[in-house]
């Protein structure tokens, strides 16, 4: 199996980069992936390196066959990671600003037997892809930003046994991915999720005649459209707007897409604290059935 | 039982309002409740009286015992609907503006062995109440508003079996309720849920010493703050600040409080399409179980 190390390594999506790897479609391929400290702290809570945070993302991958125009499926087997996690708290840094408070230092927790002890309590451990995207179309992306390339959407639902499809921009895809998180809430609402090196098993397949206007996510039964923006409401305005067309590719007329969307479409929360806002929309999969593809 | 019946109703939550009736703390009441359109919609879909939305409130009900400053414990024991529900589509009036369309019809769909059948799916009924508050502090609020006191929240979480905690802030707290929907998803995106009317029987508590910024709901494991504001941002921060505030008092130091948050704390949009937006956000209920009395 291919394996991409973390020696190859961005903090910018960009059609310019040179691909670090090449791999065909259907092939499975592992990620290494750095902590979005690029591994400065230890175990102890120390960080070693203090520079910008700047959220490293190994790749980039060439999918062969992967062209403009077309949607990447990117089918997540596996993801493993280190036995202990790193967290800060982002108090009047950036996201949520309401509460102040003077802890700016950087906890550490043991993750085992897949559960975190935090605030006196066992938390079962919910392994997420922070970052993970192929080259935007246009000027590069840096890796702490989202966007209609994926990037660093800070979705807690790209977990193991999801499906995404990104549109593609640059010939070959150029996937990269990094910044996993062992425990991360809908919203990242303090700044960080419990930041994790590891691993990360995926199948690539370049899926033909598949237009796409933001990441499709598939997970848990549901179909979801992740968008980003400069506000909650223009994140959660451009989900629906793409999920409103896929139902209506689906053949749904007007009336009914929207409708089947205020029955049971939800918005979720992804993040708030990158520099665009992440908003989902979930609609139950089997409702997407017609253009889920590939 | 006592039963409220829909000829008291309102359409502004307000201290002023006369009792509709007077119950004891502990006490079981059903209230029966009208649709969001005064149940002036046919099963046909026509809709025999055009007038402004308002939301009508069966209420509002004195609780004895229940005093300025304490909490008011509802618990939501059954909900009952009518076997058919309308529901229009609000392209381009109100809530989410991106997608036009010409379809401004009502929509009548039968509800049949808890099931409706809409888009070509069958999809469970899922009965909440949109409508459900206390009278709020200082002047009235039109019962299409949502706020501390409740309100129109719109959240989809307040189902059977889930118990809710309001602030009190008039004598006998003044419960009323109505604006069931046997669906609505998160953020209630076209503008409407299916609008039924229905009984809800529920369980009201006086809970003497529990101070909250603004409703906290209990629902499926979950703890939630449920808060509203001019943007999505402003109703997320107002939830949040609720919800780190409940950790501290459960002695959770400001640290562990905030990555407690980033860890397991989940925000979903409840309603975008109300003169203010809603927002709840999640905890596991376990974290919170030395604020959660009564």
């Amino acid at each position: 199996m291919l394996r991409l190390t973390t020696d190859k390594k961005i903090d910018i999506m960009d059609a310019k980069n040179a691909p670090s790897a090449r791999c065909k479609s259907g092939d499975t391929v592992l990620f290494e992936t750095l902590d979005c400290y690029d591994c400065s702290v230890t175990r102890q809570g120390e960080r070693l390196k203090i520079d910008r945070m700047h959220n490293p993302a190994t790749g980039p991958l060439f999918v062969e066959g992967a062209e403009v125009g077309d949607a990447l499926k990117v089918e997540i087997i596996k993801i493993t990671t280190r036995d202990w996690g790193a967290m800060g708290t982002s108090f009047g840094e950036f996201g949520f600003k309401n509460v102040q408070g003077s802890d700016h230092s950087m906890h550490v927790y043991d993750i085992k037997d897949g559960v975190v002890r935090a605030g006196g309590f066992d938390i079962p451990v919910d392994n997420m892809i922070g970052v993970i995207g192929v080259a935007p179309a246009g000027e590069g992306v840096l890796t702490v930003t989202p966007g209609a390339h994926g990037g660093n959407m800070d979705c807690r639902r790209i977990r193991e046994g999801a499906t995404i499809y990104f549109p593609v921009a640059a010939e070959g895809a150029l996937l990269s991915m990094g910044d996993l998180h062992a425990l991360m809430g809908d919203g990242e609402v303090f700044g960080y999720g419990l930041e994790v090196s590891g691993e990360v098993t995926v199948r690539v397949t370049a899926v033909k005649g598949m237009k796409l206007e933001q990441p499709l996510l598939i997970e848990g039964g549901d179909a979801m459209t992740v968008a980003s923006g400069e506000t909650m409401q223009e994140a959660t305005e451009k989900a629906l707007e793409s999920m409103y067309h896929l139902l209506r590719q689906c053949g749904q007329d007007e009336g009914e897409a929207g409708i089947l969307m205020s029955m049971v479409c939800n918005i979720a929360l992804c993040q708030m604290v990158n520099p665009l806002f992440t908003v989902r929309a979930e609609m139950p999969a089997r409702m997407l059935e017609k253009v889920i593809k590939g």
